[in-house]
């Protein structure tokens, strides 16, 4: 696979795209610092803030989630790659406040490592915090699972948290139970790029899908022959229902994310047949949300994710926000 | 290409992808009658209603374009095909009102005769409407240019203004003064399927790229060698620019429409130059809009519209609104 895209000098990749990124959603965010992501209307002082980090290339994640009841802060590293510790303090140290600061942390190698330094200095220079790391695809180490697109809903709702007024305790609380109820699956069907160089990320024979990839090509041992969207939909759907133990009478949102290629055509499709799984089970749909919110460049293939909500989640999944990647009015 | 999508049954794939639709964002659309998407939240009489039509395939469009500022009522055919005109006799008659109804069709072969046919039908019933066609595609026949993304535009400031309580003829003249304004270049890297059929939509050798291909794969005559964002963006934009004839000191929004593969990433980089060019030229950046609002299933490209903006069109393109595809608070 040759790569085709538009891309001036690899080196200067990410400079180009965060510019581009604030250029177009200059009435949400901006660039700060060292390239810190921000919001253009700072939330008071008095509210808890929400921060964190990770690797360029998965656009709109994670600078996406910047705005109005959601991220504060959002520290891009370059391609596919964790931004190192000093950025990530430099973050947590421009929005510190008495009221605190909640981190959310997708839990791979290198964002935990950057996050774990960033934290232990950040809390020597005296700032007020509280971690929450997201580790909810089921599929790959059972005791290292890793954080995919699910960090949207447990941002979407402790920001909204925050917003309200929620203390850090409060808000912490919240981001812990939606990142514990929560599970995601991904599946590829094509490959794609790194866009410096041009590096292969995936390669997937014709006629063929791969249950459990996750976002920078990691194999989840799923190979299996294509199957139809509601084939498919089931097959994900009761992997993601087991591992959560999610009985008859309770409630959960679904997530779909579009990882690149794969259109928003298919994801009506799988959502269709989710809703007629579920019904059938007795479990209900209480919220969902389809489109591209963290992609792997042109890879075609989509992550499911599901979360038992009680009415607290719901209400704060529901809740006004206005970023880039997500606005609900 | 193989053709690897998730789907189903061929037959039902319309129908499938739309009750999708309407799940994933039942807060602000329902499907009504013969598979009209309708709004929820139906805008009062006294306001102009409007409408549109096209083929399914291109999700979000057009039927992402329904909502509060926005489309009062989408008729979705089948796929890359037009509905029939009893469909959108329908529609138009769903909405008729003493306030009026602005139909706004984009110029491909089967849309303009479905629409036609149905004005006269609908006129006949004594429905009150005014027609805009958007036909802003520079490349290919210039006695019959294609309307591309530029619809968005038009939608987003009519919609604005009938929202706002704006005459029939208020609303039409303000579609018009954008459609007339604006100006639309596609350029393909990569080819896609039909999702019903398997067919290749567009075959692009490696290294290639094809400036002014259709959003069906129609041919532009564009055929040159892959190139750098920042080329890609000057040659498209110095093409609109002068078929324009945008002078200094003026104004233009700016749309970056991805079709499918193209990521955000890349757009983010064209759009940065796009900015760079323009401050050279003494042209005034008012408004820009960067993401999948038209696609082309899995094809790799994006299209570049740019629009001719006064005070009142800036205004309106910048007004809150309310649907699938496009939220402003």
């Amino acid at each position: 696979m040759a790569m085709k895209k538009f891309i001036n000098n690899p080196d200067n990749l990410v400079q180009e795209l965060l510019e581009g990124f604030v250029l177009a959603n200059q009435d949400k965010v901006a660039l700060e610092g060292s390239n810190l992501v921000v919001r253009v209307n700072p939330k008071p002082k008095d509210k808890v803030a929400l921060v964190t980090l990770g690797g360029s290339g998965h656009e709109p994640a994670l600078s996406g989630f910047v705005g109005e009841g959601m991220l504060d802060i959002s520290v891009p590293g370059e391609i596919f790659a964790a931004p190192g510790p000093p950025r990530v303090v430099e973050a947590l140290k421009a929005v510190a406040r008495d009221a605190g600061v909640l981190f959310i942390v997708l839990n791979h190698a290198g964002d935990v490592m950057s996050a774990n330094m960033a934290v232990d200095m950040a809390q020597k220079e005296g700032v007020t915090l509280a971690k929450v790391l997201t580790c909810e695809d089921i599929s790959g180490d059972p005791e290292d699972r890793r954080g995919l697109v699910g960090c949207l809903l447990v941002i979407k709702a402790a920001g909204a948290a925050a917003e309200a007024g929620k203390s850090l305790e409060e808000c912490a609380a919240i981001a812990q139970r939606m990142a514990d109820n929560m599970r995601t699956l991904a599946v590829a069907v094509s490959g794609a790029t790194h866009p410096s160089t041009g590096d292969v990320i995936a390669e997937i024979p014709d006629e063929v899908m791969v249950v459990g990839m996750g976002q920078h090509g990691e194999a989840g041992g799923g190979t299996q022959q294509l199957k139809t969207a509601d084939e498919t939909a089931e097959i994900m759907l009761d992997a993601l229902l087991n591992d959560l133990n999610v009985q008859s009478g309770e409630e959960i949102a679904v997530l779909l994310n579009g990882v690149g290629a794969t259109t928003l055509m298919e994801l009506y499709l799988v959502l269709r047949r989710v809703k007629q799984l579920l019904e059938a089970k007795g479990i209900g749909l209480a919220h969902s949300l389809v489109g591209e919110y963290l992609t792997v460049q042109e890879m075609g293939g989509f992550q499911m994710c599901i979360a038992r909500v009680d009415d607290e989640l719901k209400a704060l999944l529901k809740a006004p926000c206005n970023s880039p990647a997500l606005t609900v009015k």
